[in-house]
């Protein structure tokens, strides 16, 4: 039997989306940030939810380290486990989106495959996708965690970049290059793009 | 290797749930409600939402049925499904809680092992269990989705109360006896149970 065979869905006596979004005054969205261990994407990432939180703006940033703790501590790094992962990231974020809040995802996704599954589970309308741009190279240097090192001394098992490719992303919203821009400026650029599409009018 | 190591969890830097419940000018709770299908959990939680959202609470409805149809839609009903289908709840439902969202969960959960599950993943400070009460006999005769009758012949595999056991809760928080109170009562019931644990002094 398969899991959605005797399903009801009560969501047309449930409260909707348009009512959350009017009691919060604001809209949800997801803002996906893909990009290589070190490029700045969970610093970014932070920056922009404290900027949106004390604009009154409530959000929820999920972070491949604090899922991996949670909901998806019983995965690993393989290529399947990778695809799970993301899933039941996106459909979390869509969970949250659908309840008015402004959801940061900060997840490397190196793969097309990988980023086309968050974007059909939330769906285009509901996701704004930002690549933060740094190089292989910038990331292994700035190694903030000590993984590159690690990675080099061949202690961690497909690590990205080195063991498996990152897929420059061709259909990005924004694309923020770490490299050239200070955080800051990465912050302020990420808050444009995604500020028309929290705002109701009032 | 496993999935938590080489993780650096970047909270201390993450909004804290303190910060975002004093946006909301609420608390993020998780009030769970156990009980056969049919027992009345989703009347009563959908009725207690709305109740809430019409005093400005945020909230978040999660039910075997939406959830079924989108995060656990790889999932079926044996005993491994039916624990990691628990589990995969509470985290997502701790994830709202930690963001001030008050959350109403309405599964089944038929057995010790699986409400321990719930409780140890959410904290036992926030979550209040709920059982639905109302004899396998009363949910057979009122079978609102149909499915006492699809069992009785045979055409649903595992159907709790009939081929496996709903094992009382003997620590709930509160009981909710839908064969001798309405589902207003039991309504206002629920939340003169949750309202405290909301409510934060201005």
């Amino acid at each position: 039997m398969a899991a959605t065979d005797n399903i009801h869905p009560v969501s047309d006596r449930m409260l909707s989306r348009t009512e959350k979004q009017a009691l919060l005054r604001q809209r949800g969205v997801v803002m996906w940030f893909s990009g290589l261990s070190g490029s700045g994407k969970s610093t970014v990432a932070l920056a922009l939810e404290r900027k949106l939180h004390a604009e009154g703006i409530l959000t929820k940033l999920l972070d491949g380290d604090n899922i991996r703790t949670g909901l998806n501590k019983n995965l690993g790094f393989s290529d399947e486990d990778r695809l799970e992962n993301i899933r039941r990231i996106a459909e979390v974020s869509k969970l949250f989106a659908h309840t008015g809040v402004v959801v940061l995802c900060s997840f490397i996704t190196p793969t097309h495959e990988l980023r086309a599954i968050a974007r059909d589970t939330i769906g285009s309308a509901d996701i704004i996708e930002v690549f933060v741009k740094a190089s292989f190279q910038t990331c292994e240097s700035r190694d903030v965690k000590g993984l590159y090192a690690k990675a080099r001394a061949g202690k961690l098992a497909l690590f990205t970049g080195k063991d498996s490719d990152f897929e420059i992303p061709q259909t990005s919203d924004l694309v923020l290059d770490t490299e050239k821009e200070s955080i800051t400026e990465s912050c302020d650029r990420a808050y444009d793009s995604v500020i028309s599409h929290i705002r109701i009018e009032q």
